[in-house]
């Protein structure tokens, strides 16, 4: 299936299969905004089939977003998640999930003479895409082979990572798989995961848009995020309230952490409260009542949200910079920087 | 307890008796924007006896909007509900609700004359108010029998409206008890509130705002309301594509009314897709594949929130007159028109 012009094939044709082995009685679809023209297609697969539909309306923001509870809710037995892969290993009831791909690689081959260009000094480049572009991410490579480059594609990696060379905005494990033997990265998709890339490596990441036919180096955009992250750790040390957020979504709820996090903050002088809520948005941020806040749910709520709260929202990582425990050099472009999980301390 | 300048009484000491009751191991406290700088009081109480606390960063809209979710997701085994009465019969978990009252009566019993002066060529008239001032109502009530007027103050109705002459946004029906015996209305409170009572009422309403001192009679904003109502049902009517929003809000989730409506909406030629959300947002809204909601969530988002939204969203009562299965003068100040279930078609 081909949808408009954007032309993001979504293989609505896995759906009947799966019902097929599901034998679903109602289900739950749910796509991200930028997806949602691909729901009449299911609803009508799920109709032919005599299966209820009932769609999502709140936003998705990844696999790790996916509407358990609504489904439960409305006591369906399934949900057809469209646009992300999954995230977590097992969910309480059957999920399809349907990513998309870019049918035409064209827009990316035509931008293969210009990123030899930019690349031009190096010799050993490591490989990623977001997930929509996976399947020209081989063709992309050969074009840089044929300029004289070495080239390596991330691995899968886990079972988050189901595409060689797929990158999340929080998991570049693909990535580091190779950092070891390569130069620099170029990162095809998008400036927030190529973003994501530059903080949590200490190698330069070229960012591709096929879309808007950019290629930028990183360097510039991840230094100035490092500079406002190292002023919001100095604000968050002249705090006293601080909020520690959880979310409830399926894959960013972090309960563990957060408690690690109120007890390492209460033995350093601060007063911490567990806050617990869905989506992270500007109005409960702003609530008067914290000075601060640390962020145990999306770690790029951080970096691409920032600006919008005023308040400081550290990462944990960062967290342990503001008590002392580490060293800004020792969390900057590592894998810590982003993670939601901290070194026994 | 009293809460700084606004003055709210939230009595946290029913918190004691309702731990040594419950016993719980961790709590869940959730209040409206409004009252959060009860939460610490709360949070002490809690630390005190050694109760984990976790705190809702959720908005909450009222005693329907209650964390349930949030609560079983954090595994927590009780909540406190800060500013709202009990809405729904029965919860999963014990909740204690807490709501807050006005601890001083001068500024509403100030306003007497005023009112006084402004229901002049009336007799008898029906009070309500809302639950932060429940405990002043019969105070007042005796400054205009003083001025010589016959007053009704509703009766305790059903679960929800648990302190006499107590409306919520939604349930009005302490007025309607005494509707047939009075010739007008008084809430105290909030326009929101007084507005409410007009639109499910004949009677003329008059609102009266102790904290800005204001006295309005409603008519007007009923009139304009309707005269809005109406045009968006005639848009409703060329609209073909349909979004039917059910919440999933433990007081606002109609599944069963939803279906009911899909049902009929198809029998009148219109394309309907039941959509799930907790909250409903401008963004999902605008989206631009349905021409035109149905609201089965809470009532007021048709009236408060419908300048936002720019597409229609009807009122189930509104959908009736829409295909033609009631007329106009059938819902308009009748309690019908604010209401979640449908006569039997």
């Amino acid at each position: 299936m081909v949808l408009g012009s954007n032309e993001v094939v979504v293989p609505t044709e896995r759906i009947e299969e799966w019902i097929d082995s599901v034998k679903p009685r109602r289900i739950l679809v749910q796509a991200p905004l930028g997806l949602r023209n691909a729901i009449p297609l299911i609803i009508n697969v799920l109709d032919r089939r005599g299966v209820e539909a009932y769609v999502s309306m709140s936003p998705t923001w990844g696999g790790c977003d996916v509407a358990v509870r609504e489904a439960r809710d409305i006591d369906a037995d399934g949900i057809i998640h469209v646009g992300h892969t999954q995230f977590l290993a097992s969910h309480p009831l059957p999920i399809l999930f349907i990513e998309g791909w870019y049918s035409d690689p064209e827009p990316l081959l035509r931008l293969a003479p210009k990123v030899v260009e930019l690349l031009r000094g190096y010799s050993k480049v490591g490989l990623g895409a977001t997930v929509q572009w996976t399947t020209h991410l081989s063709k992309f490579a050969d074009e840089l082979r044929n300029a004289g480059f070495s080239v390596l594609i991330g691995a899968q990696e886990g079972i988050r990572i189901i595409h060689s060379g797929q990158v999340l905005g929080c998991d570049y494990s693909s990535l580091k798989s190779v950092e070891g033997n390569v130069d620099c990265f170029v990162v095809i998709g998008s400036v927030f995961h190529a973003l994501g890339a530059g903080l949590v490596s200490d190698r330069r990441v070229l960012s591709v848009e096929p879309e808007s036919q950019r290629a930028t180096w990183m360097d510039d955009m991840v230094r100035k995020i490092y500079s406002q992250r190292y002023a919001n750790i100095r604000r968050f040390k002249e705090s006293r309230r601080i909020g520690i957020i959880v979310s409830v979504k399926p894959g960013q709820m972090h309960l563990g952490l957060a408690r690690k996090l109120k007890s390492l903050l209460e033995r350093h002088g601060y007063d911490a409260d567990i806050l617990i809520t869905d989506e992270v948005s500007e109005p409960l941020i702003m609530e008067s009542r914290y000075d601060a806040y640390v962020n145990t749910a999306c770690p790029r709520l951080s970096i691409e949200d920032q600006a919008r709260f005023s308040k400081p929202l550290l990462l944990p990582s960062e967290v342990m910079v503001a008590i002392g425990r580490l060293k800004w050099e020792e969390i900057i472009g590592k894998k810590i920087y982003l993670s939601l999980s901290l070194p026994e301390v």
